[in-house]
């Protein structure tokens, strides 16, 4: 029953692969976008030790860090490509711990209006014999309408 | 009208600060504890690029990540010295651009149960001319009772 | 990809029935379950002049609270008949006005645990012509065990 | 640490009070609003036996309607005349059975800006030799400018 969404900006892919790659935070942990689509985006986190909590587990702020960054992209590959996003809250249920070989994040934009975004996070652990739904979560997002996706230096 | 909370466990400073040393991901983007308090906790985050999303600000993952590492700890610092903690699920209101020389996450318990403790989350960015109440929130966390706070290949 | 779920109690759908059966809260509003299967629950709400906000749409919190009432009973069909179910908490985003004859909500359990079971919420607004997609959430709820669903007074 | 808001219509309270009137879901639980400042509203709940869920205690659904209804209007309080309000999404925590003679929610401003505002939401359980902290959340709300607070058909 998920909707099918069109991207008004024949770029998105583009603008919002350029997007990620100036995050300096996705950078640091090594999270790469796996897969963008209208209203879809996928981010992934392979395991590396420096990204535990104190169990040797991945630690949930960074579950939550790539699930709130799908987010955003899935909403922002809708926009025009003179607008820019920012998350304006979430939720997140940590369901498993996060062991795994890898996280996938993916984010479905559940409804887009004229000001704002919803979409629905998961988060999957993957293991050579299989994968745990190891978060779900909800984020809100705001269009700012006409305002670049640029550092304000600029 | 905040409550005031007893350790039963008298050397939670120590066992709460050790569990935090043991946080890869807290190492990585550079976090530091700062207060600890029955029932209240504090982590600082001082500004680096690499913390960024593509606007050059702290990254909402960030933010986030220690807002909720907070939330653990103060939820912690009231157990017994068996018992181990998860968070169950958290929500995070991103009130104003993570935009200042360093963020502070405080998390005050509002309840402690049994089984469930639910913390107050606000996170605060500091700039040299004053401070931005930069997101606020409310997480769940539960108590594993008579797990010891380790790896589990210990 | 939803899961399927086994009810343990082969008698799950009487005694979710009677429980839903005494709460005052839904015979005042007029709420009905409609269909309950194991980790799933709908129940709807016709539409009232005695139900709305100020703009004469369903109210906001009734929405809410036939969603957070699937919720519960998509988890306490997963039970075991001495057990019984509390709401931990619950996010709703109100995505489009509650605008129609009637409201379904339905609830999905997305993982149910020893202690804790989290369901996806989603309620739909019903026109003549069509349906409006008028909430969606997610709910944690908190098992009981030994404890069996009736008042304390009895 | 709260802060202090100036409304910027000096009729607020009574065009608060007028918008609550016209909820007919308020008068049904028989909900009454019994403060109203800048930036903050109380509205209490007294005990009716068809207010109950399975247990007889207060209906989580109505603990979250009263909640929601309170964050609404402490919003509200901050608008000019002419504009309306929207509940986005709201978080409670339910952390204690809805036992006693009256519930009272309060709402609180957190953050208001020109399109969002966020309030902290508390409900307590009265009874006649204390009180209960039942309920807190976080609600976000949307400002519809220029669009007055009264039914579309009129």
């Amino acid at each position: 029953m998920a909707q099918a969404f069109q991207a008004v900006d024949p770029n998105f892919e583009a603008r919002v692969r350029d997007s990620f790659a100036r995050q300096g935070a996705m950078r640091l942990i090594g999270a790469g976008m796996t897969r963008i689509e209208p209203g879809y985006c996928e981010i992934e986190l392979p395991y590396r030790e420096d990204l535990t909590q104190q169990h040797g587990l991945f630690h949930g702020g960074f579950v939550s860090a790539i699930a709130d960054t799908a987010g955003g992209y899935a909403a922002y590959s809708l926009f025009p490509a003179e607008d820019s996003i920012l998350t304006v809250e979430y939720k997140i249920n940590l369901l498993a711990p996060g062991a795994g070989d890898k996280l996938v994040a993916s984010a479905r934009v559940k409804k887009t209006g004229k000001t704002l975004t919803v979409c629905e996070l998961e988060v999957l652990a993957m293991k050579r014999d299989g994968q745990t739904l190891c978060a779900c979560g909800l984020a809100t997002l705001i269009r700012l309408a006409g305002r670049a996706d640029r550092p304000r230096a600029e």
